[in-house]
């Protein structure tokens, strides 16, 4: 039994986060922080979990990092970027693992982070030794990570559909579009009249046009994967539900396909490249036949659904992916990271 | 007061036109027809409607051409193609003005309609005098129209953010791309699976992929706009809201922006082109300032906010477009047109 | 013209008026106060009203109560309790009308007002000269009104359905219960947690449990009706619609029907009670034959759905009703009052 | 490992059943039937359970009695009522334990059944032997029972908060009053107009007034509990919510409580009675202090919240619970069952 602890565990990422981790069959939650909720139990602040049977004795803390040390082994950010930073330092140097979900060691380059984040790296140190936690990606790396750092929301939901299409070699690195739509939990728990219900009901809505955060590290992988600078269109959209991600991307075959033919033999090559990237993933779900992704058939679960078409009229290949932005898209990707750097199954906890 | 009757009224579109026309100050609204609630009245069947003075005393009879040519100077059609000619035919023969919502008379070219609706035209004669009923841009054909064929829901949405700067050669035919947002409602009152309220709630899924039907009069308006054939990717989506349509848009400016000073410039070319065409439009809200459009906000209004976004990453224009799929994107452009028609001011019973 | 100013018009009462104002017939509305908007136009806060011909010109201003006395005969408050007393004392001295839509002139106590909202009334004198504003029951007070206080949303929704009954004898005093379930636009425009999408969303919840400060009104007007002081239980639910309420009653009937019979004539004598009572009524919609009130039929509208069930095996009689909270139960009643104040038709500007 | 198979396994109930058994530690599903889906997949037909590890290889079958009882030990029945006794006959004498989800034996009186449903009971002489499957109350019965009924999803809600007052005497067996909402999966997976997106989104409505066929096992239960004949008011809503109930009762205290001291009093012997009903078990969550249910709090979970309030002004107690219809209200309640029966811990599978 690992001994995990999580920081800033109130907003709606470390709710998911407790529940996952209070059922993971091979962790002990040993210690919860929230300076808003400190002294309170789990299960007064979060009903959903109030009836698992640690929830009444766990007690959320004031976050201290030489506490938390003694108290986990590993340790979950679920904290605002910039303030990430401030708890992965010294828990570093004491000797803990460090799972973040926020954006702080998400990017390569501390000059990325000022342009889209528009303050300074706070620990341009540790981007080099920060492994970027999208697992179906990073196994590898993951597994001897002492810091990963865990994908946004919407930069998961265009990843996988497009890495492994990039990296072989099928679709052109340029004039990529991504179209998401996204639940409004996506925003946290944001007490801001735009998240009102009243707001959001009955209402579909762009935002963050043209240049959303997100983008720096889409970019970033999109742009290893292709081995040559990316630069994307990605917009998003809030949709009136709780949960769920849907994104819908635009891209070039490098191979023309001109009649029945060539467009099935394309389509078979794409097929088989995911089949060769995914086929064996217990968390990607590759739709075939007539379906479609759809964010009802991923919510609360730990999968990304994967569909695609080639348009013969006008020559592009249209990707589409499903996930739940609080699992797959963040606590959940998180916990998968954990049971690959601790050796669990990889679905421990998670299915 | 000009004599109208709807023939097919018992959908959601020709619920609304309902709604519309009781309320409409020239009009008089003298026979609704439907097989299915023949012989009871409006009140009866639309509630909504039921409080109105005219809705318990009129009622729903069988559709019969000849019939509705003696009670009514211009009939609407609101019924599935194919079915819409049945009616049209006769009534125009019998000097009747139409206004058909269904699909039946909105291209020029018999053989797209055969592509994309699957059979033979019934009746490719009628097509050279039919007036695309986009206000907007067909003002003038559609003052001394006799059959007017009503644009679809999601052809409205995109067309008329891109047709003024198409027109004005502002930007590339090629390449543009469509991704749009519809409520269930879009769907008629379908009685099937995916349109069960389980099905639907706390779902967003893309559908129709990649060739929608609604491909054919939108690729038809654009090339004539463009005087070029036109081929473009569309992909409509369902979102858990009862009405609305978002429409983004992606293409390409003709003229590169390099830097921030072209980039003002074009913006400010973009904005001239659209105040042009649609500065004294009372149905087009065009947005400044930050403001992106919301459905929230059109909802039940014959209005449809549009705005735009230059990407100096990308190099492309992003327009935006919220509409209500049942009101601009059906009947309240049906009564729009006939407010064109009948020489009525052309807000009358839409504000 | 009549000339009609708004106080506090920002939250959702507030836009619903200005909504309804703006294309009023026999109306001109002149001033608008907004302290957080002050400056800015209607058409910049509220998108849904920005394409009236006078959304762009008419901006919110600071609330002085003189100035105020000066644009306007008649002046809306839809401001929060106390608050609006701040403005009906002078404007009431200034000459003007008053429409309140808080509750601080909907009682006859001071001190029921104090025991329902923990603070001395701010100004008992003025309770004995407002008038109640439920136009199905006091519309010939209303109609020589200087002081209209306008019910709450509850109340309404609660007492429209019981009253006359009441007042024939016809159900007892005792023992009432009123289930209500209300969309959360009820809450207004508050920025708390509880009324974020999330929350709120496939969520159904009871609150206030068991003394809702609407009870004090409800009471009052239902122990007028009854000649007896008459206390009820209330119990009100938020569900996850954006309006609406739908509120079940159960009460008693003074006569016990022992047969079907019994049931039958019983049954035509609450009929013909109802009909007596709302028979004429514009906003009140009388169900028959098996229909049952449903909030979407009566969205955005001024009209109340009434229904009502005898239950052989208990001996009771259930009555239900669905308003739209924004309009019957508080925006349109208030217009409604203006008409009946100005000699205007009744249903002006709500039809 | 228990071998178990599950007949009508199409609907929302045999869903949620496959998704909770597929996950079950004891537990192998070794048949599920549908004569709609015979010879798909579960991973084809229920995309949420399609990345489970069997849900490629377990196929839906024809039902054929025969087969069934050599393929499982245990066998689930998700059928309408009327059908479930065509399959629990043959099962019961091939010597198969049955968990009957439908009404077909919730009933001891073949009579009331007859009442109610409006057919005579296929199968009188089996519902002697039937067990009402309510864990909470009827453990010791359950725990070798042939044939368990599970109750319906409104009769969980009700039941649990009112038995244990009733027999404690706490409570008067007279005058009892339900309220309840439901969310739209409680009428299945029925495609009618009336559970459209379009016609429940947005609408709160009561239905089933005043004799739903619900109240014929609540009454029996209710009457068992207290030892004289019971009659209730039940009146059902529907609200839109894809999952939860939400029941509001109205009960009349045995004692009087004259002032704040009786009512403490009071009180506390109702907590003390509930905390001795309940106290050990997992699935009953006892609310303390201000907090109310909400079903969003139970939604896929086996729990069901239960509050009360004592209200001074009326003498009433008010009862509330919150459960998901499809879990405790069905499919998990019967997997309660299903352990008890067992010898499983009665959380496996469950939490």
């Amino acid at each position: 039994m690992k001994k995990i602890a999580i920081v800033g565990a109130s907003g709606y990422s470390g709710e998911e986060l407790v529940r996952l981790l209070l059922s993971h069959p091979h962790v002990e939650l040993t210690a919860v922080t929230s300076r808003q909720y400190a002294g309170q139990s789990l299960a007064q602040i979060f009903p959903k979990s109030a009836s698992h049977p640690r929830a009444g004795a766990l007690r959320f803390t004031e976050p201290k990092a030489e506490l938390l040390a003694k108290q986990a082994e590993i340790v979950f950010l679920a904290l605002p970027h910039g303030v990430a930073t401030e708890f992965a330092v010294p828990l570093l140097e004491l000797g803990c693992q460090v799972i973040d979900l926020s954006a702080d060691f998400r990017l390569k380059e501390a000059a990325t982070y000022k342009e889209f984040y528009a303050h300074d790296h706070p620990a341009p140190q540790l981007l080099a030794q920060a492994v970027y936690g999208l697992p179906e990606i990073y196994h590898k790396e993951i597994k001897t990570a002492s810091l990963v750092a865990c994908p946004g929301c919407y930069p998961t939901s265009v990843l996988l559909p497009t890495l492994p299409l990039l990296k072989a070699g099928l679709v052109k690195s340029t004039g990529i579009i991504a179209d998401s739509l996204s639940g409004v939990s996506g925003a946290g728990r944001k007490i801001e009249p735009a998240y009102l219900f009243v707001e959001c009901n009955e209402s579909v809505r762009p935002y963050g046009v043209p240049k959303h955060r997100h983008l720096s590290e889409i970019e970033q992988e999109l742009s290893l994967a292709a081995g040559a600078p990316v630069t994307i269109q990605f917009t998003p959209h809030l949709v009136p539900v709780s949960r769920g991600i849907l994104t819908t991307l635009y891209v070039a075959p490098v191979k023309h396909f001109g009649d029945g033919k060539e467009m099935e033999e394309l389509d078979k090559r794409i097929s088989a490249c995911y089949e060769a990237a995914y086929g064996s993933e217990p968390f990607v779900r590759l739709l075939d036949g007539k379906a479609l992704p759809d964010t009802k058939n991923v919510v609360s679960t730990n999968v990304i659904e994967i569909a695609w078409r080639l348009d013969p009229r006008t020559g592009r290949l249209i990707l589409m992916s499903a996930e739940d932005n609080l699992v797959k898209g963040a606590s959940g990707q998180a916990v998968q990271c954990l049971n690959i750097m601790c050796g669990f199954p990889e679905t421990a906890g998670l299915i």
